[in-house]
């Protein structure tokens, strides 16, 4: 096992991996830029180095300060959390051949599922539902009916030079085709220059549902099951939960099975998460695979018992998996805690915390780094506290959450715990009745600002 | 069910009820004595009340304030909370005269399981284990040795005037017992003035081990399994655990088959607990029954996924249980956590807490109403917080206590924190070797006041 582990990370995941190591008598030594001085990170680790400036490029991206700092510290392990440098596989090779163990992918998988293209091609190879469509780009209108019919209406046709929807028709039956090829392929040319076109299945009603796996280097995987992050404001996840509103023992299952596949094809080491996009006929398809720990993890830890951080510490260290799976026993669901202004189109709120109560009792766990003092500096993401609560039912699990969120007061700063109570008594999220396009038709009820 | 209740307590407990009530949508009222105008319970509930000046006796204990706030507030239920008036017949029949709810036993079965004799009888008639002895006090050394080969030795006699272990004496074998009862004669005669004997078997090795049980107004009942609570200073438990590390399936069978006959014996309703004495044989003896929520029930909540304060109010409302019991899935450990100096003899330190950290993440719940700027009132209970740890393993569970320990920080005033600590390092703990003298042979090191 390892003695020592750097954690080249900071705010509440810093603190995660900290306390797991604790827990398994490994001494951790943490990382931190000059903004970060006064964060619990650097209070609980057992040493901690200052490696740069405030900005991430001077600090938690610099890769020679943080190698510097584990051989000055005889570190024999690094845990990159995630964002900066966890899914950078040029540090993962460096760490490497350091001899120092990175606790996370190798860097061939960072590289096989970094690269879109890739991963979707060796999805694809592993027998792994992907979006289907075009290869890419479309030669005629011949070709598109084609491909259409082989892969079924509706379908979306999308400029390759697109964006912000310009270029990109939605199609439900062969009728429309000519019209909407012709009519893209000139506003594509308009607005870009470039009218080439390709193909993709048109996923209705779309969730987010990732599969939670593990594998080791025996190339064994299994899966925890899943977690629905279909609430999401521009890509970014708000709120997950487990199990999914959606899930079915059939869908899970398939998913499942569909996820371990595609951990053992690419004889994956560590825990990962294969995100999948599931339409309202419960068909899925592959969008892309997050070779680090997740942020919403612990909602899998709650219903499962397990710890991944533990489970990736172990399995880095070479241990084997008992290739079971693991299902869900209650209903767990996370807020994500931000100090952004909801009101103010989700701007950020740094600046000091002058006053905190954190929420307790049963079925409540909160991953924190801050406390009453403590200044947000502005330069990082603005997640301050992750709020997970659990029960026997998802009803009981949002009663929680509701409760939690009443009693957790942060003064001197904004958060988004108006925007979680109001979600929390949104009558299509009570009914679990959500897709990823959710919030843009969210209205922010201000009187919610008034109960926090 | 309810729409309001009124919670006859304060400190924790008070918190514990408030936040399960709101996750249920049932209006909540906050007693409180002059002493508590700040307490975290009077600022979460819905309405507060104050019931009077400090003392106990004046407030919390003034049956009169508290039935008229519950009037004024119109709340159709009382939650007692434990302690105070919580197994007090006489409140729980005001209670019923009054048309309001007591959620806790019928004064039938608080009378009945209160006195010990009482108690004692009942649980015989039931089947249950009790401690064999004889009925009352021995008339001759004859006697005495008669009973002594029924109930097979070792045996104690002990003076009926007797205290401080004067008059006691433990008798191992048949040639021991004449100048046992002789000398334990003189012995009381000359400190009591009575030389009044009785007897009762010794229990070797004696653990603590309480079985959780819930029984309905149909008259079923099951049980929770158990929590073991042999940590213990002067009758006041300071640690608990469940698994018991005494347990193997085939005594919880037989523990949980006993305390089911007990509670569907007297027709018990509500949530309860049968605590028995443990032997190192594997034997068992009923002590005595709780009619109300213990102090230690969320190490039970947290290896059940139960919500036994809900259980409660579901069973006052008239709800059935299902029938079925329910065993631990993870392990679960208690630590108290109270405002004494365990360097002075654990003398109670109330004062203001000027500033703390709550430990937090995977496995680890807290429940307290204290904060920073909290003054702790001399009147009351000196606890202030419990912390509960959980993980797959007893091992896990204790290195995960270790680790929030080491994280809570409460400034201000002294706590138990540092016994904590050094029991979490203690051999004897670790290997779960310890009984209910556990604590008379525990030399408190100053040196984990400095690790704090």
């Amino acid at each position: 096992m390892f003695k020592k582990i750097l954690i080249a990370n900071r705010g509440e995941i810093a603190m995660r991996v900290i306390r797991t190591a604790k827990e398994m008598g490994i001494k951790t030594v943490a990382v931190y830029s000059k903004a970060d001085e006064t964060s619990l990170h650097v209070r609980f680790a057992d040493e901690a180095v200052c490696i740069g400036p405030a900005q991430s490029k001077d600090s938690y991206l610099k890769m020679a300060n943080i190698i510097a700092a584990a051989e000055i510290t005889d570190a024999d392990a690094i845990h990159p959390g995630y964002g900066f440098l966890s899914e950078n596989a040029t540090f993962s090779k460096i760490c490497q051949s350091h001899g120092i163990k990175f606790i996370g992918a190798s860097p061939e998988h960072i590289d096989r599922m970094g690269d879109k293209a890739n991963a979707k091609a060796t999805m694809k190879e592993a027998g792994v539902p992907v979006v289907p469509g075009s290869e890419g780009l479309l030669d005629s209108y011949e070709q598109a009916l084609e491909i259409a019919k082989e892969i079924k209406f509706p379908v979306m046709l999308k400029a390759t030079a697109g964006g912000g929807g310009k270029g990109m028709r939605a199609v439900w039956k062969e009728e429309e085709l000519l019209h909407a090829w012709e009519s893209a392929r000139q506003e594509a040319a308009a607005a870009f220059g470039n009218d080439g076109m390709y193909m993709e299945k048109l996923i209705e009603e779309p969730r987010h549902v990732e599969i939670q796996v593990a594998g080791d280097k025996f190339g064994k995987a299994c899966h925890l099951s899943e977690r629905d992050c279909s609430i999401q404001r521009r890509n970014q996840k708000l709120v997950e939960e487990t199990p999914s509103p959606i899930m079915t023992d059939e869908l899970r299952e398939r998913m499942g099975t569909a996820a371990v596949k595609a951990a053992e094809y690419i004889g994956y080491e560590g825990v990962g998460t294969i995100e999948f996009l599931v339409d309202k006929h419960g068909d899925f398809y592959f969008m892309e695979m997050n070779t680090r720990i997740q942020v919403e993890h612990p909602i899998t830890e709650q219903v499962t018992g397990f710890d991944l951080v533990r489970e990736q510490i172990m399995l880095a260290a070479g241990e084997a998996i008992s290739g079971k799976n693991y299902y869900p026993q209650m209903h767990s669901i996370e807020c994500r805690i931000n100090a952004e202004d909801p009101y103010s189109d989700f701007r950020p709120s740094p600046g000091m915390i002058t006053s905190i109560n954190i929420p307790g009792g049963n079925g409540v766990r909160v991953d924190t780094h801050v406390y009453a003092g403590y200044v947000i500096p502005p330069h990082y993401d603005s997640m301050i506290a992750k709020l997970i609560t659990t029960a026997q039912t998802r009803e009981e699990a949002i009663q929680k959450m509701k409760r939690a969120l009443g009693e957790f007061y942060i003064e001197g700063i904004k958060t988004t715990i108006p925007f979680h109570l109001q979600l929390m008594d949104d009558p299509d999220f009570i009914a679990g009745n959500y897709t990823t396009k959710f919030m843009e038709d969210f209205n922010l009820d201000p009187s919610y600002a008034e109960m926090d």
